[in-house]
């Protein structure tokens, strides 16, 4: 409700500007402005009412590719898709900051739609950073993160009295080929969430049980969460990897490994669950 | 979008309602419904259009105390606050679950309105638990989570390359006296949230030592986070607990431990932080 408007910056009765602000003006005309925006796991009504009200204002959208395309229809500003998946056209992320700052210099209302929250695994920090040091105002409206509305949505809290009172959020992505993935060692009451656990599930398979997690441990695999096309496997730290891969997954998984697992049996309460499979562990 | 609608339930043209359906509907009228919403941080304008529309439809809305007020102006429905907040008026867990039940038997549309996400440590599996062993129907609407979205405010993104590819988010409320808090041991790049951080401050203070995390390094203290009142010193662990009590700081207050607090001297942008204070680690 206190969020600064783009409006503010350009207030003729405001203080003559200076270095900083003729930098932000580009040419001379009124200043650019980014609006970094979580739209939310996947379902487009999950985008908060600040961020969509901002979309409306919006002249230009740069967007991933896990958002919902509902969010852009009957959207008055130009959309232009920089995600980045495996095998598809995309831009670096050098390419998107330089295209990102480059808008707000010419004066455009810039919204960033990053899919879920932009701080969790989102490289918020880089963009936002390049961005500040560009001279140009911006403003973060915060996402309902995957992390931890995908297990909702499937009927996983990720914390609950007397199995879990903290959980651990990390990315089963490989930075770098040969690169250790980021696995916490194991603790009791805690849950873990890995994001974008397709692509390496034997490898963060091994790495849980070198790290302590008990075999018999319930995983539930969640492809595509919190869209028509979810999808749930529930199995165990010993058959990940191998259910992962027999059940045919589609990308992003998202895999929460915990007791609150066993929840799902009595939670999950939405009608996509007709598409749900278990495997092991119920 | 795909989420359950209470008319989809009473729909007359569906199977004959059986025993559950006759315990949905209470007194034999139209069944009841419970949805589980998210509201978000603190601003009202961070619920998700899901959560602001089913909060139109409510009949009555069971809220927290750290739910903005701003959500019931203008609202149809009846308000009743549940909250517990130390040295106030307030109803039991098992006092709230039976209020749930018996509105929704009664064929009400009830809201549970919760503060942040219901499913990060807000209690959602139990009542979820109760409202469905009973046999009524319900809805998780997930929100953005005080956890990631107060520090993502104050201008620390939770995750930040080579800083913190992860992040573990935990309880510093104890549940009873004596007991231990559940604070995890220090890993280099993780960040660690720590919710409802006033009360205990001695203690997790002394248990991070404990656990190795190192004594300089930075911890934010944010208190009231995402509202007007917002107040931020940013500190470390070695002066943390010295540091929030000699500031003052009311609750709720959450603490940011790890190298991520230091992006706040370039990412704080919200007019909001004129109110902040800085003490150490800057």
């Amino acid at each position: 409700m206190s969020a600064q408007e783009p409006q503010l910056i350009s207030d003729p009765s405001g203080p003559a500007p200076g270095l900083l602000e003729s930098k932000r003006r580009g040419g001379g005309g009124r200043p650019g402005f980014v609006w970094f925006v979580g739209a939310g796991p996947g379902d487009a009504d999950l985008i908060t009412l600040r961020g969509w009200r901002v979309l409306q204002k919006a002249e230009i959208v740069l967007h991933d590719s896990l958002v919902d395309p509902a969010l852009f229809e009957d959207l008055g500003a130009e959309c232009v898709f920089v995600g980045k998946r495996c095998g598809e056209h995309s831009m670096s992320q050098e390419q998107i900051i330089e295209l990102l700052i480059g808008l707000a210099l010419q004066g455009k209302r810039v919204v960033r739609l990053k899919g879920g929250d932009p701080a969790v695994l989102g490289r918020l920090g880089e963009e936002a950073l390049s961005v500040a040091d560009a001279g140009i105002g911006f403003e973060v409206v915060p996402g309902v993160t995957s992390s931890t509305s995908v297990p909702e949505l499937a009927g996983i809290p990720v914390t609950h009295r007397s199995l879990a009172d903290s959980f651990v959020v990390a990315s089963a992505h490989r930075c770098a080929e040969g690169a250790e993935l980021s696995i916490p060692p194991y603790l009791a009451r805690t849950t873990l969430v890995l994001m974008m656990a397709r692509a390496t599930a034997t490898e963060w398979q091994q790495q849980l049980l070198r790290e302590g997690y008990p075999p018999e441990l319930p995983v539930a695999l969640i492809s595509r969460g919190a869209t028509e096309q979810q999808r749930v496997v529930v199995t165990s730290v010993a058959s990940a990897a191998t259910d992962l891969q027999a059940a045919g997954l589609e990308t992003p998984v998202l895999a929460v490994v915990g007791r609150v697992v066993s929840l799902r049996a009595h939670l999950a309460s939405r009608p996509i669950d007709s598409a749900e499979e278990r495997i092991h562990c119920q």
